[in-house]
């Protein structure tokens, strides 16, 4: 028999990315189209039916060879079912994703949430290959996690493993409201959103910084004036890679990874946030916790999502 | 062939205590014995091997039915090759426990932390039974734990996954310093001793509380006055279970496990600290991470460390 191929498939609001991945994870080919889902849930669900075979026909694999089908989606989740309970940025309600496109594609079809593909995919091919126990932070909107556990995702028993956004790191003396309704969790201070919320604060107060004369803040904007030694900026990125340090020292007490895979947009910025979260993390864990464990930044960049969602069937 | 069987054995600095479990975790026979370690490392490992053969002699069970033996003990291990770095209780430096018994006892030997071999006593065949993903912390002098992923003891890269006592989770404003040489951790404030300082503390103060007349205070004397109503201890329980539920509450959007286990000398206080736990824990941890968790007494009381120890060579 021919070797097995294990498709993923990253469910965007705009586009749908389809790739087939071999079974060390490497990415042999990808198909990209728009998601379309103006049009409604089952008309999303026929089209990634649609891509996948398209992909699989234009690759030269016969269908044969697929072993399965993962999808990485945004939102709440029922994993052991493979129902989207609700996701806000396509508006689904209830949709029994795996259950529908198993009977279109006659293969096993498993879902997972988007950060926790991102983390398998970093863990599978990334920046993770080869390290069984890690742990995984996506910097973007907001912060999200997942936790890779002897070379698996581990979701833990509601699926909540890896919601590291969600930490409770910020004293209450300074902590604001997060999206989740809690206060102070570190998705409020690292996430791109906050790292503006903060730029936007202190041009407000009246600070002296270049960031004043920026019109639509972004984070890029916070980090490059960071990167030309505006002080009020460098405070900002300072701030957040604190509490990134902070939760990573938690963490290493918790389950003590052997790695930390920052990845998503933030994570761009580079060396300088890197190097904060370093200096944070090193001098708040525990020195034993700290041997041999590094802070490295994601490898796989977009494809991260596509190729940790073929990962679901091998490693979900 | 016979059925095998997993032998424990709990190094104490007074008492070696060894037991014979069979392959559900149920504690058949055991044995306990003076520790004699003014006597020096090599006749405690040579009396640990002479209570061993004593207790399968006695217990009318062959030889060949001991699948190994596993040991907890208290201090600095390298756990997979089996040697006690230091054990400050013992006086032990670089003692080659797992060589020096797998050589006196032919069988293999595996070792782990005493917090480490408790969490899975509890979870073999205690408070945890069935259940695959648990969370434990041992109050005692210090805070001690554990994390079961998958059924199994997870260590975490360099063994301090569950060093639960050292997540830091009091304020800087209010932290002291720990004995590990951080500030802040969750030791300082919810063990026995965190609970001993501040009632000193208080009573120092000139708190009215009728704490003030106690000679040396205890954990035990603390709670006896909370449960009296006395308000000053009333806090310093409500401290001691605020940073427990705080600390769960981060642990639970880490690993998410399905139940939290609390054992050690404190846990003994019973449903007002259990009480006062789960209240923290619910106003704390994000409502989907608490569906369906628990978090209940463990309930081998001394005999989790020997079932443990038994349950390494399973599970560890």
């Amino acid at each position: 028999m021919s070797e097995q191929i294990y498709i993923g498939v990253d469910l965007g609001g705009t586009n749908i990315k389809v790739g087939i991945c071999d079974v060390e994870g490497k990415l042999l080919h990808t198909y990209e189209g728009p998601t379309g889902n103006e049009n409604g849930a089952d008309f999303v669900l026929d089209r990634i039916a649609e891509y996948v075979r398209a992909l699989v026909r234009e690759s030269a694999i016969e269908w044969e060879q697929v072993a399965g089908i993962g999808a990485g989606i945004a939102g709440f989740l029922d994993i052991p079912e493979g129902v989207i309970k609700l996701s806000p940025n396509l508006g689904w309600r209830n949709v029994p994703v795996k259950k529908i496109l198993e009977e279109k594609l006659g293969k096993q079809v498993v879902i997972d949430n988007d950060a926790n593909v991102a983390a398998l995919g970093e863990a599978w091919s990334g920046a993770g290959a080869g390290i069984p126990n890690i742990v995984c932070y996506t910097l973007g909107t907001g912060v999200g996690g997942g936790i890779i556990v002897g070379g698996r995702l581990y979701q833990g028993y509601n699926g909540m493993a890896g919601e590291l956004g969600h930490m409770t790191v910020v004293p209450d003396l300074e902590a604001i409201a997060c999206g989740c309704g809690r206060m102070g969790c570190l998705e409020t201070v690292s996430s791109a959103t906050g790292i503006i919320r903060m730029a936007n604060d202190a041009v407000e107060r009246g600070d002296a910084t270049v960031l004043a004369s920026v019109e639509k803040m972004t984070a890029k904007d916070v980090f490059d004036a960071a990167k030309a030694d505006d002080e009020v900026a460098l405070r900002i990125i300072q701030r957040a890679a604190f509490y990134l340090g902070k939760s990573m020292s938690l963490v290493s007490v918790v389950i003590n990874p052997q790695r930390f895979i920052i990845g998503g947009g933030v994570s761009r910025a580079g060396d300088i946030l890197f190097d904060m979260i370093r200096e944070n993390f090193s001098k708040l864990a525990p020195e034993r916790a700290q041997e041999g464990v590094d802070i490295v930044p994601a490898t796989l960049g977009n494809d991260a999502g596509v190729v940790g969602a073929a990962g679901l069937i091998l490693r979900g």
